[in-house]
């Protein structure tokens, strides 16, 4: 594919980084002497910079959403289906800015950076980082670019965590929030799973308590596990019985082979691929942060006085078959904006495909979200 | 406890061993030369040996489903709630016979039993054992006891599959067949989570090919991550949120201090004790037990085809939350019988545990049970 020739991609792109240079307060107490995002922007940022779109990753995203970062690139950022012009987050109409996470391992502050007190890398001494953390990071990086008020904060998951956090902790700063396959906080069954992928990763020899690059090695036996329970989660029953059935790869036991299923290749090469590309320590920061993700917490344990912070306009989208974040969550969070007199469009969209439908372009979730986002436009900037 | 004065109880129970000489063909084409089963009773077979009723355990599982072995005994056998007198599978009227399957590790023919040829143990090097083979081996087992004919045979999860099984493999040779939460072959994603177990056991360093015993040493980590998985998925979210909730074992994050889940060290105990208790190879070789069983596949892919070979009634039970072996996979069944005109009841019952309800004395289950045990009790022994 030539990217340059789509007519709907946001074409080549460059990676730009934002310093900060100051003290940076975190959650857990400590303080990072400074730190650095990886962002991107697609788009043109208006004359009022009302237009403008964030988009927060989640678990083992980046910044790297759209478009592609040169002409020989066979893929495109993983969001690309739905960012572009004429896409439902429209590079045409807003300036749009996808940021890689404090803590993250592509380009921003993380494990990997040096830590300028030790001067080696940070490792598993890098602090623990909240969603709260990552919301006070990306209001730094939007002071950066000029940008009082966002249009809207855009996630999936983990990335809907942070429009939720964005909403409660600087209402004046965004015009809408779009929270999508997300909820409120983790269940004990999230948490049982996010811990099953940590014990694969910090149990693994080659783990070597979080130093494993000062040593030249890479846990990969618990990445690989890490990332085949969150795959086979993210799926749902019926996806993967239409993707892979009971197909053997090969092997029949009445022949004396051995058996091995498609679904098990491939969830094998998708683990060993992953531990090839992520770091062992942010995954593990990644999901301690989707753990302690609660902000009905700061309210006496009331979702709604939570949301009653708020100022915005919400969207609110969920999938039949997704049941790490099921509708049900997504329907809690609707239920207490509802109560907090918020305003608040949602959809429950019917797919086959678990909670990684939010990643896929399905039609009806599509209309939703682009007209949505439209409509702010049409309110927002051209009213301006 | 006292388990002697326990009224309910089947009391002290001691294992027994069958010895089969012959050698034994398997399904993958290798020969055992001999094996042995080790088993329990409980109750009194009757004079014609018509009240007779075979417990087939679960993935990890084993024979010893009732009373205790001795007085200082702290917990009872893995279905005692279930079977003893007066309880849904009543001793004081049926002879419950409940068998370690071949391959098991502990006191069956197994990985960890002396191959004659080579006089070490067999280790990775035990052929492959299929559902079929487990019913080839009971029935000899049946033949040693004088049973001709079965009044049930029972079974919860991979033991259901078994007593589907042994009613298309052998119609004569049992009365009734028991499926508790029990499915007619596995779907890709429960083939996804067995081999994300069996990935976490075999690239454990300390699995060495299998041959770990040799070695003096045992993989832990690959049997205590294999056992969270199954843990995790055994239970329903909602019975997760009841039991552990988000409470904090430890820690709080404002204070700069790790934060624990409950669920968290729940998990790493149950993982650890289990690592202790079970073979790794035997969890392999069960767990493609599991993946392979399809008895459907020997007759064109049709369910009520291979059901179609059973004379036996069926009683189908199924619990709402349970989603590794769902209410829907029972219908599949429950439909393929009604199809192929068998004699079935059925029930789908109210429960928050998830697929481990079927271990759990919940009041509906037990009298959908007891009463379909019961009534064959009069149909058959009684009249005879």
């Amino acid at each position: 594919m030539n990217p340059e020739s789509s007519a709907s991609s946001v074409g080549i792109v460059s990676p730009q980084r934002f310093h900060h240079s100051g003290d940076f307060p975190l959650q857990c107490g400590r303080r990072l002497p400074g730190f650095e995002l990886v962002y991107e922007t697609y788009g043109q940022l208006n004359d009022k910079a009302s237009n403008a779109i964030l988009i927060c990753h989640a678990l083992s995203g980046n910044h790297h959403a759209a478009g592609y970062h040169d002409s020989s690139d066979r893929k495109p950022g993983w969001w690309d289906s739905c960012i572009g012009p004429g896409k439902p987050i429209d590079s045409d109409k807003f300036f749009i800015v996808s940021v890689n996470n404090l803590g993250g391992c592509h380009g921003s502050t993380g494990p990997r950076t040096i830590n300028p007190q030790t001067g080696t890398e940070w490792g598993p001494d890098f602090p623990a980082v909240t969603v709260k953390d990552w919301v006070n990071s990306q209001l730094l990086l939007a002071d950066h670019l000029g940008i009082d008020c966002f249009a809207a904060v855009v996630g999936g998951s983990l990335g809907g965590m942070q429009a939720m956090q964005w909403a409660i902790d600087a209402p004046a700063r965004l015009q809408a929030a779009v929270l999508i396959a997300s909820a409120a906080r983790l269940s004990a069954q999230n948490i049982a799973f996010n811990e099953i992928a940590r014990q694969a990763i910090s149990a693994d020899p080659n783990f070597a308590g979080g130093h494993y690059r000062q040593q030249h090695r890479n846990p990969d036996l618990g990445l690989m596990l890490a990332r085949m329970v969150g795959h086979v989660t993210y799926l749902s029953d019926d996806g993967m019985r239409q993707k892979f059935g009971r197909e053997l790869k090969s092997g029949d036991i009445s022949l004396g082979q051995d058996v091995e299923f498609q679904v098990e290749s491939y969830l094998q090469y998708q683990g060993r691929s992953f531990s090839q590309r992520f770091d062992a320590n942010t995954y593990l920061l990644m999901t301690r942060a989707l753990d302690y993700f609660d902000p009905a917490s700061d309210f006496d344990n009331s979702l709604s006085a939570a949301l009653a912070q708020t100022r915005c306009r919400f969207c609110v989208i969920s999938f039949t078959t997704d049941w790490r974040f099921s509708a049900a969550r997504s329907k809690e969070i609707v239920d207490a904006l509802i109560r907090s007199e918020r305003n608040v469009c949602s959809a429950v969209i019917e797919s086959e495909h678990g909670h990684d439908s939010f990643l896929l372009p399905i039609p009806r979730y599509f209309e939703v979200l682009g007209g949505f986002l439209n409509r702010l436009h049409q309110d927002y900037s051209d009213a301006n």
